[in-house]
């Protein structure tokens, strides 16, 4: 398996440069000062190098959640219980949830995937791709095998082609997974080599005494296993969690496919990053939502090369701030399908030779 | 007239606080974490004390794009020629700009409103509000005189009755008109006293030269004027414009009409800045959009007490902003309105006694 997923990492390329130089020529001859519609601009650049076209839609679209337990959860780090994973998975089916109802308002299909729901779950609309039930504890083991945590990335890769298969024009990454704000700290604490004040948040709503101990329980755990920052799969594999793995894996099939893909929040920026980490191109492919209020995101979207579009103080996971970024995307398609050259506009273009142009695309 | 303004804004009555208690207390028995969709939450908790009704949709939605001249051009602050006002103003009702585009790909109508364009329109789908043919050059005369300054205002309100009357959910105020982020950055620096350095940015394209030499002409004209901060008509009347004018006003209409209205870049602020000074009141019915690039909008903003939502660095104007915003506020609506509670969602509340409840509302 591990050979396996090298030969895919491996085989990923970067975007298409001719189209994306194309494309800035495009958006140039719009009738708009250069480069006034800022980061609209170059999502559209970077959405044309991806799909290797000038012109796109987004119509169709997926959310994939990856659900998950885990064993960390036995030492008090996450505010609810842990059957709430198997019950919110459940409400995604039923288009109850916050991301169910967000998806819905903006034409996103949901796919749930089950990784490792601490229960036996036999539910139409979640798709069994089940490890185990939950990892284990770290404070006292491995989270998971190395062949487990390959296993997870590999799931998140297949579910990539799936989206691919059935014709989506781009995906977004979610997560369901009592306690992952405690092992999203934990990969990011150990890929980056810093210290948990700046990776460990109150997640969901924990006391100031709980989340002492979340920093202390995560210190003493990357002590005990001394994860390799140089190897993703073995921080993964101590002390992350399914449901980071195959959002990592997911990020990597986005790449794999050509297709682009949408960080969510902490848990989804902390699996973009392990991603990259796997697989630097990948990052070409990787659009960011929201600025998640979760302590640790900054960092890690700072680490990852990301600048968040949406400033909401959203901190509910699920991939909830993807929906809504699928749409400012569908804006972004828009301007280059749509918008009038200078020409069609009957403006006359000799003054844009005067006027200083201090925009400068970049894939972001 | 000015009696008649005063009459209007003496009728502006703040939110209902009772619906926005029951709509807090709606949003706290949603299967989420108490607040942790953020400003999403604070957003549908607006609408809806605006509103008078828990449950809201914005499917009908205006863009007001106010457009007209300013004579401070002939003084070279502007990078292109002024008769981009009018080509570019007939080209909104053509669909072919970027606010145009946006404004379809976001389900919005436009209303595109000539307050004094420096030409005979006579266009289709251009609402004729003229006051007279461009604004007079401020480093000679006063850009109005203090009745088309009122004129303005009231033009800008009566649009915001006529929306309401059309039966739209949500209004944007957006602009067209070249030169007018010179004038936006004389009214921020006389409303609140502040030096051009930090009120006046480069445009849609000035070189250096070029805006060391805006800065210095608003400031000539700042003391040529003498402007009664304290007095925003008469702010107004000697450096602004009525794009301005009329944008302030169609914000005082929105909140005689308990409608909200979408703020856009830096010339929409500056005219929200000015309407709140008329009448504190309105802020509850304003929501801002995009964080323009342009270099006064942030102290604008925060003078006027808003944070932008979306990180674009667009700087396009026209209200370009505003119709993505709109995509935005249906995410919230769609919360309050299709979420299930914890109870509906299976999940027991007990552990909910115990988390830190760390979100405040506040009407933004």
């Amino acid at each position: 398996m591990e050979e396996k997923l090298k030969a895919i990492i491996n085989s990923i390329e970067g975007c298409d440069k001719g189209v994306y130089n194309e494309a800035v020529k495009r958006l140039d001859s719009l009738a708009k000062p250069p480069g006034s519609l800022g980061r609209l601009e170059s999502f559209s650049v970077q959405i044309a190098a991806i799909k290797g076209k000038l012109k796109n839609s987004l119509d169709k679209r997926c959310l994939i959640i990856m659900c998950s337990d885990n064993g960390i959860v036995e030492e008090g780090v996450a505010s609810a219980p842990q059957n709430v994973t198997y019950f919110m998975s459940v409400n995604f089916t039923r288009g109850l949830t916050g991301a169910a109802v967000l998806a819905k308002q903006y034409h996103t299909d949901l796919k749930v995937v089950d990784l490792g729901i601490n229960a036996d779950v036999n539910i139409k609309g979640i798709i069994n791709r089940k490890i185990r039930k939950s990892t284990g504890n770290f404070t006292k083991e491995p989270a998971m095998t190395r062949e487990e945590a390959l296993q997870s990335i590999t799931a998140g890769i297949e579910m990539a082609d799936e989206c691919f298969k059935e014709g989506y024009d781009i995906i977004g990454l979610g997560e369901m997974g009592i306690g992952n704000t405690t092992t999203s700290a934990a990969v990011l604490s150990a890929l980056c080599g810093i210290d948990t004040f700046l990776s460990v948040g109150k997640g969901a709503g924990l006391s100031d005494e709980a989340y002492e101990k979340k920093k202390s329980i995560i210190e003493e755990a990357l002590k005990l296993h001394q994860p390799d920052s140089k190897d993703p799969v073995d921080v993964l594999s101590k002390v992350g969690g399914f449901d980071i793995g195959a959002m990592a894996g997911a990020f990597i099939g986005a790449a794999k496919n050509k297709m682009p893909a949408v960080i969510d929040g902490y848990i989804s920026m902390v699996s973009a990053l392990l991603a990259i980490r796997l697989c630097p191109e990948v990052k070409e492919y990787l659009i960011p939502s929201h600025a998640s209020y979760e302590k640790g995101f900054q960092y890690a979207a700072k680490e990852a090369g990301f600048e968040p579009v949406l400033h909401l103080n959203m901190r509910l996971g699920e991939g909830s701030g993807c929906p809504i970024m699928f749409s400012v995307l569908d804006g972004a398609c828009a301007i280059m399908n749509h918008m009038a050259t200078f020409e069609e506009a009957n403006i006359a273009t000799e003054y844009l030779d005067n006027i200083s142009k201090d925009r400068s695309f970049e894939v972001e």
